[in-house]
């Protein structure tokens, strides 16, 4: 591996995080090398991507845009298709980091492919280690592969603990916008439509994240996913609501310092330096002033109009297959709630019932991951 | 050396650093041992603090204090008398590191006999580098002696960027707390008596540097500080008003990413942090509640108001014998002020003139800052 340059795949290209990873590489110009990339369905904008950036391999989910793709570019590219596609890409590219930006239970598969193949991750989906965590993390320090998080909170974690002796950590905080409905009184939650809960205040993002946002479990997937990032223990591992989300997230050390990160809240921010990590590169955006936003704000999260978060706290201290279960629950509620299918205040409802429901598995393996995340999709379904 | 304990020199032990230290010490019982003490005068409180701790060896500025002092502990200590016991001290103690909390161009001295002889410096004392930073630094790096910031603003700047390359820093952002005087009208500025200059806001300290922090000079000397610490430019070093005092300072990267380090505001917490570096312990104090503080404000400086902070800048742009000329004028002005001698506005007014009068010498030595320090003493009593 070129030290000045690095190779990179990146799944889930035509998503959200996905496309400003390519803003990223344009701007990095030839520091960065997109070797390889893949979809879920999108095929006319992943083949216009692979042209721009000279990609010969890609990977595309739905088989039938992979027929049409292939006739498209007539063995100028290899195509692979299906998710076993994606798995083998994510693998067998000759990328030296692969970007995770697949959302759901689909990045589980992956994921493990990648750091089973030794291959650094950048990850952006939480949902593969809140299902598969100790898999992922084992595997991942077994092969030699590191695990660096996109996601702006643990990008500032892994920030603020760098270098530091992890032993001197004494909890970690993660801050939360508190998404579109902080201040909305609980009572109106129950009428929330699609639309509104696909307006988040700070961040523009895909739908799925942003509807966990508006659920708060957003913040409880985070701190099962910063567990298994960061080797802390979900207990010292707080929520605190900052609505400006300019603070990304924090580190008390056992003296009471308190490391932070700050930025402007564009996820390029992350993105780079998960990409480019351990170097860091000029950007092009603008900078933070804070003498400009003039304040920043803090508040406890309020439980009791979010329950998933407490929910997710109990899934993370009963670990084991619990975080699989809570993951692909919360997932097919979205996809439910999206659909217009249930209402807003069901998500948690659902997720809480499957929850009761789940007999929790002690180290599942990621066959009984997959098997619990459709039985947790099958029982969601039985309760609308 | 042993790793798991550290022999401490304080210089200044009956001051508000001093002090602290003590309780610092104290609260880390047996992994820091005090061996050695100095006071400018205050002979019956240093020897108090030396029977608590056992420490044999200790220095008096106050020759008559030292005579009185030896009469009193008949042979069962080593007394050291004069300015030059105190650097005698600084040099030969037996200690790993000397904790540098005498305030003013006394300082200087000391410093460089310590970090001549080796030892780990814990710098509270901002004179020292302001007056002679190159020296300082130069002779440390030889010795292979670290310099280690007492000064909160400082101490959170080596935790932001401890372990990072140094070519990755853009930018340092000093905090400010605004001192008592933040929100007063500028015209009402020359009305101030020395009473209400010593009332900071925020942080109980020591005469000198409460001035200091009223006129805002002490943030200028900072930057200086600083720019020897950290090796940056003093152009990209910031100064940002934030009252709460809660975010001690901040590391701005090239990639826009911006690290800062928070905590209450207890000087015990840097002192330990220097004392005990590169260690971090427990800390019996309370921790930060941000949800509790609420809200943190951030707002530019009003150099028209604080004339002092763009004369330090400019100081420290020109480099040279300016950090000391500057530093030995403030200092002379501050004594005036707090006799009642000169009013507020003059400590800007004079600092000033006399920094117009000076004439930098690009590479001064120590007899040479010493002369300048001279110099600017009787230059400020000609201008009042």
């Amino acid at each position: 591996m070129n030290a000045m340059k690095k190779r990179i795949c990146i799944l889930g290209s035509t998503g959200s995080v996905g496309k400003n990873a390519l803003k990223v590489a344009k701007s990095l110009g030839s520091r960065l090398e997109v070797c390889a990339l893949a979809a879920k369905s999108s095929g006319t904008l992943l083949l216009r991507q692979a042209k721009e950036f000279g990609v010969k391999e890609i990977a595309i989910a739905d088989k039938e845009e992979a027929r049409v793709l292939s006739k498209r570019v007539a063995g100028k590219m290899r195509i692979f298709a299906g998710k076993e596609g994606i798995v083998h890409l994510a693998a067998c590219s000759k990328a030296d980091i692969v970007l995770m930006a697949i959302s759901g239970a689909g990045s589980v598969r992956s994921t493990y492919a990648a750091v089973s193949a030794g291959k650094d991750i950048a990850l952006a989906s939480k949902e593969a280690l809140v299902a598969a965590g100790r898999i992922i993390t084992e595997t991942a320090k077994r092969k030699g592969a590191r695990v660096l998080p996109v996601d702006s909170e643990h990008c500032a974690i892994h920030q603020c603990i760098e270098g530091r002796g992890r032993s001197d950590v004494k909890k970690l905080i993660i801050t939360a916008t508190g998404g579109p409905f902080l201040d909305l009184p609980r009572a109106q939650l129950k009428y929330i439509k699609p639309e509104d809960a696909l307006k988040h205040p700070k961040w523009r993002m895909g739908k799925k994240i942003s509807i966990d946002s508006a659920t708060m479990i957003n913040k409880g997937l985070e701190v099962i996913e910063a567990s298994w990032l960061f080797g802390v223990d979900v207990k010292d591992i707080e929520v605190l609501i900052h609505p400006e989300a300019i603070v990304h997230s924090m580190v008390e050390f056992i003296d009471g310092s308190v490391i932070a990160q700050l930025g402007i809240t564009d996820m390029r921010l992350p993105i780079q330096y998960a990409l480019t990590y351990p170097r860091r590169y000029d950007s092009i955006l603008k900078k933070l002033d804070l003498a400009d936003i003039k304040q920043l704000t803090f508040r406890k999260p309020d439980r009791k109009k979010f329950p998933l978060l407490g929910l997710s706290y109990e899934a993370g201290v009963k670990g084991g297959s619990s975080g699989c279960a809570l993951s692909a629950a919360n997932e097919a509620c979205v996809n439910a709630f999206l659909a217009g299918e249930i209402n807003f205040g069901d998500i948690s409802r659902i997720v809480e019932k499957v929850m009761s429901r789940h007999r929790v598995i002690k180290r599942p393996d990621l066959r009984q991951i997959e098997e619990i995340s459709r039985w947790a999709v099958d029982e969601v379904k039985k309760c609308y």
